[in-house]
C-alpha cells in the first residue's frame, strides 16, 4: 500500500483555471485531473497513509445500536439545527419561526424548519370539522371539508414560500452582524400537493365578471387577503400536503391557500372562506403593512410578487473558514415570476464575476441552488452572488436599491419603522484573514 | 345570494368523457365544465345553500392558539401517520420501519417517514469523530472527516432508495389482506445532497484497472457491500444532506453511499470506509441474502437494479370509498433505468387501460406520481397500474412474474422462505359494493 509522503502535497497542487477574480474556479477544472481539492485545501490533514491501517472501532461501532422509530427525528448532535422564534412564550402577538439556511442545503426546507409566522398562535384545527366555503358571486356556493377536498384531482409542484417582509434587516444603513437565518429565514421551498383553485372556481361556477376573492383564515384572527381572480385561474391551489405529508400547524393544516411567487401573507392559512367579490376588501394586512410607504410619498398598493433574489449561505455569517483552500459557495436563488436563469458569483466584491453551476431541476417560483467552486487564498475577500430570472428581472445592487427604496437605522428593534418590505438586493459577506466572516454592504 | 335546491344535483351532473371501461376519465374533461366533480360525487354534501350564511367560528378559531415551536411536527390529528416497525422493542435482530404510502401524497417522503432498515440498531455517532477512508488500490489513501467532506464540490438530486425485499408480500400465492406500507413501504423517495464519488475517487488517484470497491458502514455489524467502480462513476454519492437537513440517523448520519436506482443495502449507511479492490468480497449480504435461488435451481448474483414499478396509493387497502362518484386515483412509479415514460391504469381488472397523467418534473431514479381521474359507479371494480420507463422496460404482468419468479405460501410468517426479492409487478385493489378495498391478484 503506497503511502503518502509528508509535504508531497504541493505536488498534487493542482493549476486551476481560475474564472473570475480571487480564486473562482472553473468547475470543470476540478474533475479527472487527481488531488485538486484536498491539494487546494492546503493541509494535509486530508492526505493521509493512516489511511492504509486496519480501521479502530468508535464506541457506536461495538454495540447494538438505539431503537428505530415510528417517527425518525434528527441526531442529538444536530439540536442547534432549530428556527430561531420571536415569541417564544406565546405573548398574545405574532411569532415568527425562522428558516436556518446557513445549517442546511440542497433546495428542499424539511417540514420541521419550514418558516412559519402566526399573528395568533397555532390553532389547533380538528380536521373532521373545519370547513372551507366557496361563496360570494357564483352560482352554486360550496362547501368542503378535507376529506371531500382530498377526492379532487392534484397537482404537486415545488414553490417558495416568502414573508414580503423576508430580508428587513437589509435595509439597515449599517450591515447587521447576524446570520442568513436571521436575515433571510422567512423564505422556505417544500413540494406542495392541492387541489387547482381554478377547479373550485368553476365547480362553483364563478360570475365571469368577478375580479377577486377574499380568503379568509380559521385563526382567532381570522386573517384575510383579497387576491386577483387572475391569479387563482393562473397556478393557485388549496394545498392539503407539504413535502408529501399533511401541513405543518404552523404552515396552515388542514388547507392552505398557495399563490406560487405571491407574498407569504396573501397564502392564507387555515383557509375556512374564498369569497368572490368585484373588489379588493382592503384588509389590514393590504391596506396597511403590504402597502407601504415609498421614499417619495407613495405607497404600492397590492405589490404582491416576490422579485427575484439569491442569497449565499455556504460559507456565511456563523461559519468560520477552516485555513485557505478549496471551498464550495453555494447558496439559493428564486423568482415570484418564474425560473432562474443565472447567477453569477464574485469573490472580490464585486469586481469581476463568474457564472454559477445551477443545480437541475431548474423549477418556476421554486429554489434553485447554485454553487461555484473558489479556492480562497487566505486574504479578506467578499463574496456576494446576483440572480437573473427568465423574465429578464435582475436582482438589483444595493446602491441602486435603497436609493429608490430607502434605508433606515434599525429595521429589527423597531420593525415599525419603514422601509422594511421586499428587499431583494445582494447579500455580501466579508472574510478576514483569520477566516472570520461578517455581513458587509459592498 | 343564489341558493340550490335540493335534488338538482343531477342537473349539473355532467357528461363525462370515458377513456377507458369502468369509469377512467379524461382529465380534459374536468376543466371548465362547471360542478362536473361535485356532480359527479353523486351527493349533495358538497353543494349547499347553507354556504351562503355567516360562517360559524368553530372553538379554534376564538382563542389565542399554541406556541410556535423551534421544530415543527405534524398536527395531534395526524398521530396515525407513522411507519410501522418490525422490531420496536430493539431486539438483536434487525428492524424495519415502514413507509406509510397511502397516508402521504406527492413525490417526497418526509425524513420522519422514510423507510430505514438497521440490522443492529441506530449507531449514535460523533460527526466530529467519524471518519471515511478511501484506500486500496489507490496512490493516495485519503481520510475524510464530515467538516472536510462537506467543503467538497456537492450535487443535489431527487432519488428514490428501495429495499431488494421490498413488495416480498406480494410473492404469497393468495393476496394479503395488508396496506401499500405493508407491501411497498420499504421504498421512499428524498432529495439527496453529497460529493460525487468519481471525486473522492479521482482525488484518490484510483487504480484504473480496478473494478470494484469494497463499501463499509460503522455500524457493529461493519456492514458491506461490493460496488461496481463503474456505478461509482456513473451517478453514486457520498451523501450528507436529506431533503435539506442533516441525515436521519436510521438514514446513515452523518455520510452515507447513495447509488441511484441500486437496491437499498448496497446504499452503506454511516460509510466509513471505500476500499478499491479487484474482486468483489462476496459479503454475506451479496453472497446470500441479495443472491436469491431462482425456480430454475440458478442464483441471480449482483443483481443490483430496482426495476421499473407502480403502485396505486389512493384509493387503497385501508380506505374506504365514500360513495359512488368522482375519485382521483393515483401512486407512485420509479425505476432503477432511468425516468418514468408512461404509466397506464385500469378500472376494470385489466380488460382496458388509459394513460394517467405525469407530474412533471419527471426525474430520473425518482418517484412520479401518476393521476387518473374516475367516476365509480358504486359497482365492484379492480382498479390497478403498470408503469413503463425510458429505457423500454415495462412493468411485468403477476402471471407471468411468477411463472419466472416463482411464489411462496407465507413470504411475511417466516421471511427465510424464497423467493422475496426483486419483486415488481403489478399491484390490484378490489373494491366491492360496499367500497370496501381488497388486495387482489387480477
Amino acid at each position: 500500500m503506497p503511502r503518502h509522503k509528508p509535504g508531497t502535497n504541493a505536488s498534487h497542487s493542482p493549476d486551476l483555471e481560475p474564472v473570475a477574480g480571487n480564486g473562482l474556479l472553473s468547475r470543470r477544472a476540478l474533475l479527472g485531473r487527481g488531488a485538486v481539492i484536498a491539494g487546494a485545501m492546503g493541509t494535509s490533514a486530508s492526505l493521509t497513509g493512516a489511511a492504509a491501517e486496519p480501521l479502530k472501532d468508535d464506541p457506536w461501532s461495538l454495540t447494538m445500536g438505539n431503537v428505530t422509530p415510528a417517527l425518525q427525528t434528527p441526531s442529538r448532535f444536530e439540536k442547534h439545527v432549530v428556527r430561531t422564534l420571536s415569541n417564544p412564550n406565546n405573548e398574545l402577538r405574532n411569532s415568527h419561526g425562522r428558516t436556518p439556511h446557513h445549517l442546511i442545503n440542497g433546495t428542499i426546507t424539511p417540514n420541521s424548519l419550514h418558516f412559519s409566522i402566526n399573528h395568533s398562535g397555532l390553532p389547533d384545527i380538528d380536521p373532521a370539522k373545519h370547513k372551507l366555503v366557496v361563496h360570494g358571486k357564483v352560482k352554486r356556493p360550496l362547501t368542503f371539508d378535507l376529506e371531500t377536498l382530498s377526492r379532487y384531482p392534484l397537482v404537486t409542484r415545488m414553490g417558495f414560500l416568502e414573508c414580503g417582509g423576508n430580508s428587513a434587516p437589509m435595509f439597515s444603513v449599517t450591515p447587521m452582524q447576524i446570520t442568513a437565518q436571521a436575515i433571510h429565514g422567512l423564505v422556505s421551498n417544500a413540494e406542495w400537493t392541492g387541489v387547482p383553485l381554478s377547479i373550485l372556481l368553476d365547480e362553483a361556477g364563478i360570475d365571469p365578471t368577478a375580479k377577486w376573492l377574499v380568503a379568509e383564515g380559521a385563526d382567532s384572527l381570522a386573517l384575510h387577503r383579497s387576491v386577483p381572480v387572475k391569479k387563482a385561474y393562473d397556478d393557485a391551489i388549496v394545498a392539503i400536503y407539504q413535502n408529501g405529508e399533511r401541513l405543518m400547524p404552523g404552515n396552515g393544516y388542514p388547507m392552505r391557500l398557495f399563490l406560487p411567487g405571491y407574498q407569504g401573507n396573501m397564502n392564507v392559512k387555515f383557509l375556512r372562506r374564498l369569497k368572490v367579490v368585484d373588489e379588493p376588501v382592503m384588509s389590514y394586512y393590504e391596506a396597511k403593512t403590504y402597502s407601504q410607504l415609498q421614499p417619495d410619498g407613495k405607497s404600492w398598493r397590492f405589490h404582491f410578487l416576490q422579485e427575484v433574489k439569491s442569497f449565499i449561505t455556504h460559507p456565511s455569517f456563523g461559519h468560520t473558514m477552516k485555513g485557505p483552500g478549496y471551498y464550495d459557495i453555494s447558496g439559493v436563488a428564486y423568482s415570484g415570476t418564474g425560473r432562474i436563469q443565472r447567477v453569477m458569483v464574485s469573490a472580490d466584491g464585486g469586481q469581476s464575476w463568474a457564472e454559477a453551476a445551477l443545480q437541475a431541476p431548474v423549477l418556476p417560483k421554486a429554489f434553485t441552488r447554485f454553487r461555484m467552486p473558489w479556492r480562497w487564498d487566505g486574504q479578506p475577500a467578499v463574496i456576494m452572488s446576483r440572480a437573473w430570472d427568465e423574465a429578464g428581472y435582475e436582482q438589483p445592487l444595493r446602491t441602486d436599491f435603497v436609493a429608490r427604496r430607502g434605508q433606515t437605522k434599525n429595521p429589527v428593534t423597531n420593525p415599525l419603522i419603514f422601509p422594511n418590505q421586499h428587499y431583494n438586493s445582494i447579500t455580501s459577506w466579508g472574510i478576514n484573514a483569520k477566516g472570520e466572516i461578517a455581513h458587509v454592504y459592498a
